[in-house]
């Protein structure tokens, strides 16, 4: 692609670096960008740059926020007691998202991955068993990815907290709602007919 | 969808603005920023601000430029006499990535278009008429969009010029090349059929 201004060509560049975003995209996007008033695209760079530099983490469940504890954490109406252990702050809003879940969360940042160097020590877990310790937390709810990655993080954490009385579980994995049994791959197949749940225990709505 | 933190709602509505990305792909750009170093990010915010606020236009052919005149119309090498008339630079970049014209451009900035409040007088085109009656130019050759408006655009440009002596040109329309005959749609067919070449004129290579 040839740019006949390097700002231009600079500013494509920076997109074409976001994931999913090629050359075309980004150019498309700069051109937009480009045609807007100049106040408006300071908005956009400004929104951007702040949100880096000046984002927290909640100091207990390592959330985004805003203030030292984040929205879910300091909202008193919701059970301090049930814990949803997740990977990011992506599933978090996943979950949210469901109206389903009124606990409290805990971002793990990540899952342990000894090829990609990610260690216990690069996660949030220390600070997990220390909540278990210190608050009265009743239930952890593993909600993190059904990978090898995903369960060697749930059984090294479940590990560390063999001493305590503490419910444990796991959200359920199976056949997608709506999925046809004949579709599904066969690792889920037959994980969900192995996790089979007895008829009257089925959550139905 | 439910943000814990404003900072990182903001940046997903900013993202969002942009042209064929929704909330969720603004999410993962968002989360995607959050994960890089903040001078990335700063980086990437100073250079579509600088973009935008220190962009210039060349102030003969309309292109975007890092200089009064653009690349293009500085460069000695090329033919001065032919000009081609495009909608915006990205046709500009379009053609040249073809590497088969070698003249200058004149970007008009859009088409007239009396229903989006496009007239003349929003367009490059007194500046063309100028540009016509005061350099050496022999050939227009112009590349708008085969449309109803683009057409217009074409006459009333041409009109224009009815009292110089210029070779007026359009690009040829028609079957792609590697398109099959069947799946092309009717007006292209019907066109190419009567804007038809004698064998000898047609340009092989």
């Amino acid at each position: 692609m040839i740019f006949s201004s390097r700002l231009i060509e600079d500013a494509v560049n920076q997109f074409a670096k976001l994931p999913g975003i090629g050359k075309k995209t980004a150019l498309r996007l700069v051109l937009h960008l480009l045609k807007q008033e100049q106040s408006e695209v300071t908005i956009f760079s400004e929104a951007i740059s702040r949100m880096r530099s000046e984002i927290r983490y909640c100091a207990s469940c390592h959330n985004v926020s805003d203030q030292e504890l984040c929205r879910l954490c300091s909202d008193t109406s919701r059970r301090k007691h049930q814990v949803c252990v997740v990977e990011n702050i992506r599933d978090v809003m996943a979950i949210e998202a469901t109206q389903q879940f009124s606990g409290l969360y805990h971002v793990l940042g990540g899952v342990i991955s000894p090829l990609d160097g990610i260690g216990p020590d690069s996660l949030n877990i220390q600070s997990l068993i220390k909540r278990v310790e210190e608050k009265e937390i009743e239930e952890l709810i593993f909600a993190l990815s059904p990978t090898m990655e995903g369960d060697t993080t749930t059984y090294f954490i479940t590990k560390r907290l063999d001493s305590h009385k503490i419910k444990l579980t796991a959200i359920s994995r199976g056949v997608a709602f709506g999925g046809e049994l004949e579709y599904t791959d066969e690792l889920t197949l037959a994980r969900s007919i192995q996790n089979r749940i007895p008829l009257e225990q089925v959550a139905m709505k």
